[in-house]
């Protein structure tokens, strides 16, 4: 079995607010995540598929198929906007990284499930280069 | 001469848009980015100074003080915030890598030429790792 | 159990080509892979053993021996080379980057396992710093 | 279940020596690393912990906290220090890339597993960008 | 004036070889180059052009154009080619890094310098990580 | 002209130390780097030569020389070495990212401009990735 990966990256911007929380215990938990006005990164995405070489091509999926889902599972909803406000999934869960990551896998694991013989495995998620989280379904 | 560079990062959001033109010329001139939710980046900012190690230090400037003059002039007022809301400098100007790079030398410049021999050679912004802009002063 | 890795890199060419179909099928799939002129990458290439440290040493093998193992074993045969053309094993097999992982793996695994206590973990390969495939042996 | 990453930094500096050894026994061995000057490194610890995120902050651990508990448990030992001089733990075991990553998870593990739901679940050092070491506890 | 810059990657082959040499003269000076099967590289293009931000929009290009004109400029001719046999400059001048840094600029300057108040200052190419050439026009 | 770089890596100790002040004052002034046990970094180093490229090989230098002269005449002395106590020119001088600078220039600056047509132009130190100093000799 082969772990193949593509990344991806997207621009978007966020905030931690709890609306059932006082501005002062929001501060207290979330510190300069909680500024309403919004703060943003550059998201790195990994998505990685588990299966078998293809005999014939050596592909265990094609990776222009993947970049092409990727894209539109994911970048065309995270790419160059407000979690928070345009992803349906953040409007009542806050946008971490951790959240961020679970989110990306429910919203590729069926396009890449459906593909073929290969699997999703893994979804990791950079928020800077020194804070990541990862994330491997349910199972 | 040695020029002695520091690196920070500092994470914000911001958006393009003039205020004076329609949504369909807004989107027409700056395409994903007008969108007025904003969207945001992880910023890599470079800060060079220019001058003679000190004949017993060893030092052009002290690292640590280069440091906290980064951290007082640009980053308490760019880090986890929204730059068209919350920087003063853009709110009317947009705060595209250009500008930034302009905004951040003119924060920086007189802390650092007054302190000392050493002088502010060059500043670089880092959007992404794909896009960055210098400025090294008007003269 | 400690994984311990040790990073090479090469440039080698290749193409992706299948001599029983036509060209435009092989356009079709491989896009501009299929370019018979071929095309190159600086590959990244990471080998993990498994193992106890050794008491005395603290190796869990010694890190220049497991650079010389990478540079006969893999490097001689892929490193300034076409793959299709020069590595044996791509003489019929496509060399992408899922293929050139499980390579490798067959070149490193005697030369690994008969050496002390520690076993090949895993090999990982980076066609470019967006794109990898990881191979882990059969077991 | 998410795996959730911080990274830090530190600088310190080495040798590889065993007193039972005659010198050239350990430059054999050992080679430029048993220069008993010591030479040092920009190492990269990498912690990882494992738990669900917490339904209402998203958080599997407070990544501020986490960073405090690297600060405190790891880097206050290790940053600008000699590790074979000033850590205990490497009095008499060499510190390699394998004994730090063993050494790192116990300072850290105490302190992780005793916060929440949360379990430490790798620790990766980083000696270079080309060799890193990953340790998962004993169990 | 801002110095703008725009990233760009292409994975080319190539080899080093001067048709009025012997092989031997060949492979003493271009050593492992000089394989006529090619061998490849995932190169890094830096393109910066110079100028003032415009007063109204903050730029000093549009990065989408500029991320246009090198794709069209640059990687339609370059990536996933052979340089030696598929780019006219390459016919009897040979693809070093240095001359590709050259010819990178003769293909950008002109369709840079036609464009608003911007001209085209300088084109870097890094072969590898470690290696990478710069050219600032004849002037 | 073309500026064509190359990079070296070495790992070494040093500390920040002036004989003539009392402990206190050098901890006052140069912190944790005061440490009398020294501390390490992974220095990163970059050389730039200036020169026209061969008409006939396409070179500036032969990046194999190049290599060399970077290996016999700076690396030999400060690759796994403590700064302080094994390199001469800082029996007296304070190791700073500044000082190396100017120290590898010194060395280098004989071997490269005796070599051809080309001129050493520019010597670049990374102490971390986040901060480094750049000499271009005293003209």
């Amino acid at each position: 079995m082969i772990l193949l990966t593509r990344r991806a990256t997207f621009s978007a911007s966020h905030y931690y607010w709890n609306p059932e929380w006082s501005a002062e215990h929001n501060e207290q938990v979330f510190g300069r995540c909680a500024n309403r006005n919004g703060h943003g990164h550059n998201y790195t995405l990994e998505v990685t598929v588990a299966g078998e070489p293809d005999a014939v091509t050596g592909f265990v999926v094609d990776l222009k198929w993947l970049r092409d889902v990727i894209e539109r599972e994911v970048l065309v909803a995270y790419d160059h906007r407000h979690l928070n406000l345009e992803a349906p999934e953040f409007a009542r869960t806050i946008p971490t990284t951790e959240n961020i990551a679970i989110a990306a896998w429910n919203r590729l694991e069926p396009a890449v499930t459906g593909a073929g013989g290969a699997r999703l495995s893994r979804v990791r998620i950079y928020e800077t280069p020194d804070i990541f989280a990862e994330y491997r379904g349910e199972a």
